[in-house]
């Protein structure tokens, strides 16, 4: 499908190692890890420095071969998967894993695109530091795609996303030049920040080959609490409530109502009941911090002990072993497994500011409720950042393929009023291929403008990751 | 100087009141508070409303005038001074002063430009909250000036830049039309983050008119102290224990030279020695809590007893009430204008990587000595945002006029070290006119022409702010 002078002209950038072509191994490549998305490919390239992925992208361009910058492929919304023509190049960062830089004196580290987000954590914890960025795929996703698609997670509450936490950038530009931003400055007021504009655009505009990151201070006491509610206004009180009382000691507080948790209990081998009778909601809190001997029992007590004379919350399992914070965490994060084992599931990534989460839930379930009766309402998701996965099951003991044909005509509804609430149908999976058609429909025209112009301005000749954000 | 039918179109949109011709009442818009840079204007418009700026960004777009965006006016670098030619208009935000929004439950704020900064530390404080950005102009200082040149100041190290605070923003395009930023979300990956493009970019993409900023929870415990320490480096050491032990607690981290204090007790009234005999380096520690009675005090005993035992630390004062406190603000505060009593001073903004502060002192003292026998440097600033205010004033006894005809020079040597130890020369102050040749000279040159593209792309008649950044 190649024109054979490039492939023979990319082989010599990037060696025959460097190049996957057989059938059989390719096909990592041209799916997801959930294989939600396939599409084909004219070559995978697995450059193993910037300057070959610099000679790849120039090369690419001369031919007007378009690329599809790829990581640990394990996004949601399909941005780093080619479409169906063929004539697509993958250009996989994974063969980028060096740890260039850990210095400890600027709180920072310096790593390539193709580290594993897990194996920056360690690095970060084998220098006594704390590299706070945490999702279900650590293990698979690598740096550059966090970055690309400026990935969040259950610690954002705390420590932002992941864009919060870059310093510097090194990206190799649509025209084949590098372009070294990486400094691990705190401060440059230099004129306008660039590393911005690549971060969270999926490699529309350029491929991100390494980065300086900050670190922040090792956690050394964890106290993590599972609280049942009556509402979920009584997360959003509670959570303030928190917050005020325990600052930046409040690391995490996710939602779950109780059908996503009877999920988990039905599915999820080794979860159990935490309470002699169900509540509507619950949520875990997450207290953290740098003493040793923090008193973070106490204050969670103090938080909760109000809560519970104003009726915010109904009662608490604090866990007393890390094989118990292990376990709340299971019932968290078992959730999205759960929901599979009963039918098909539409998942949506929604987010409104934090105040209007009651606002939101109400009304996009009275909604949904009055059009689509019966369907099961599978919420949850993460109180400080306004950011719920607000997913749908099909109605008890329905079939699958009518629910299937209502799934447009259910995320219409459920983002027209997350629109109405001025929020955001992409709160932390991205755009990809997944949410371009919906992006255009629900983001404001002349945002959408002022990004075609800028990546018409980055990226002219539209080669870089082609039919996806735009 | 101006068109009569343009100033009438500008004056029946912004009304008399919002017309400034009056030759005496100009002055204070042509000229900064320092009186450092002073311009000529057309006239200033002060527009009342973000319709009305996009009505005045359009007229003058049609008669082809360039618009100067001006907030406090309190800038160092003369970002909202107009030029000599006299054809330009300032565009004066001050007249828009509303507080939109406080949405205690999402902890943001919607306010827009004209806002003070102190005016709004206020805000947040009547709502229980607290609005970190801290810096010496913020009596007088905007909002929207603080956006435009992404403001740093005293409270980075805990809470970040101007930028860091930002969630979402209102912006009046070249070409007249709104865009509708005020986003109040955590969390939003649909697409190119627009506001960052803005942030910092000093009037020349676009009027920043309002913004969603975020709150944070109230301060209730604050320890200060004043500490002694042998050279630059242990203020390096004595940062990275302090922040591994208090995490977050620690809000204040302020490094100052012996000559810094010696200038600041000679001419500063009430300001008086701390110890019994002078040393080289001094730091100012504030650790902060949200907890009403948090062991702040055994915290920084703790973390002071370790660095005096490894010599880090040789003497240590700890803030008894509030007037030391103060007092010991002042030691620190004072030394911007105390360096003006010691005859005409150069001034520099620049920032390392925190691990690199001793060594670029090391280096820009031995060669600034070599070169410029006798000058006075008068290093202090920000050791978690690797930020020094590196001023030279001159040689004791020395006149004026020599002194300023080496400006150039040593401003280049203090640059060139800077350079080499990959830091910026504008840390927190921006670029305006003042900087402007510098940045074309030490910043890369790819970083810059990415820069002019991005101008012309949103730009493209180049009214906005002409003379700036670029």
């Amino acid at each position: 499908m190649l024109d054979q002078q490039l492939l023979q002209a990319l082989e010599q950038v990037v060696g025959e190692a460097g190049l996957v072509r057989d059938e059989q191994r390719l096909q990592s490549y041209l799916s997801d890890w959930r294989n939600a998305y396939r599409g084909k490919a004219a070559l995978v390239v697995r450059p193993a420095s910037t300057e070959q992925v610099a000679a790849v992208v120039r090369l690419c361009r001369e031919a007007g071969v378009a690329l599809v910058p790829q990581g640990g492929n394990t996004g949601l919304c399909g941005g780093s998967i080619p479409d169906d023509s063929g004539t697509q190049v993958v250009l996989s960062l994974t063969r980028m894993t060096q740890i260039r830089d850990v210095d400890a004196g600027n709180e920072t580290i310096t790593v390539e695109a193709g580290v594993l987000l897990q194996r920056l954590q360690e690095a970060a914890a084998e220098a006594g530091r704390l590299f706070p960025l945490s999702l279900g795929a650590e293990g698979s996703c690598t740096v550059g795609g966090n970055l690309a698609t400026n990935a969040g997670g259950t610690a954002v509450l705390r420590y932002g996303n992941m864009r919060d936490l870059a310093l510097g950038l090194e990206v190799v530009l649509p025209d084949g030049r590098i372009w070294n931003g990486l400094r691990g400055l705190r401060k440059d007021n230099t004129g306008y920040d660039l590393k911005h504009l690549f971060i969270g655009s999926e490699g529309t505009l350029g491929i991100i080959t390494a980065a300086v990151l900050k670190l922040y201070p090792a956690i050394r006491s964890r106290t993590t609490a599972w609280v049942a509610l009556p509402s979920s206004q009584a997360a959003v009180d509670l959570i303030g409530r928190m917050r005020a009382l325990c600052g930046d000691r409040l690391t995490g507080f996710e939602l779950m109502s109780r059908q996503s948790v009877e999920f988990v209990l039905r599915h999820v081998a080794g979860c159990g009941e935490l309470f002699a009778e169900p509540h509507p909601w619950y949520v875990l809190i997450e207290l953290s911090d740098t003493l040793p001997d923090s008193p973070l029992a106490e204050m969670l007590e103090s938080g909760l002990g109000a809560a519970f004379e104003e009726g915010e919350a109904l009662d608490a399992v604090v866990a007393g072993s890390e094989a118990q914070v292990a376990a709340l965490w299971k019932l968290r994060e078992g959730i999205s497994e759960a929901q599979n084992h009963e039918g098909p599931s539409l998942k949506h990534d929604i987010s409104v500011p934090v105040s209007r989460i009651p606002a939101f839930i109400a009304q996009a379930d009275e909604r949904l409720q009055q059009a689509f009766p019966g369907v099961r309402i599978v919420c949850y998701g993460h109180v400080g950042d306004g950011n719920l996965h607000y997913n749908i099951s099909k109605p008890l003991g329905s079939e699958d393929a009518p629910f299937k044909a209502q799934a447009e005509a259910i995320m219409h509804l459920i983002y027209d009023v997350t629109a109405a609430f001025a929020g955001s149908i992409s709160a932390e999976h991205g755009i990809g291929q997944a949410k371009r058609e919906a992006a255009s429909r629900y983001k404001d025209p002349l945002e959408l403008e002022l990004m075609r112009s800028l990546k018409q301005t980055l990226d002219p000749t539209g080669l870089m990751n082609p039919g996806k954000v735009l």
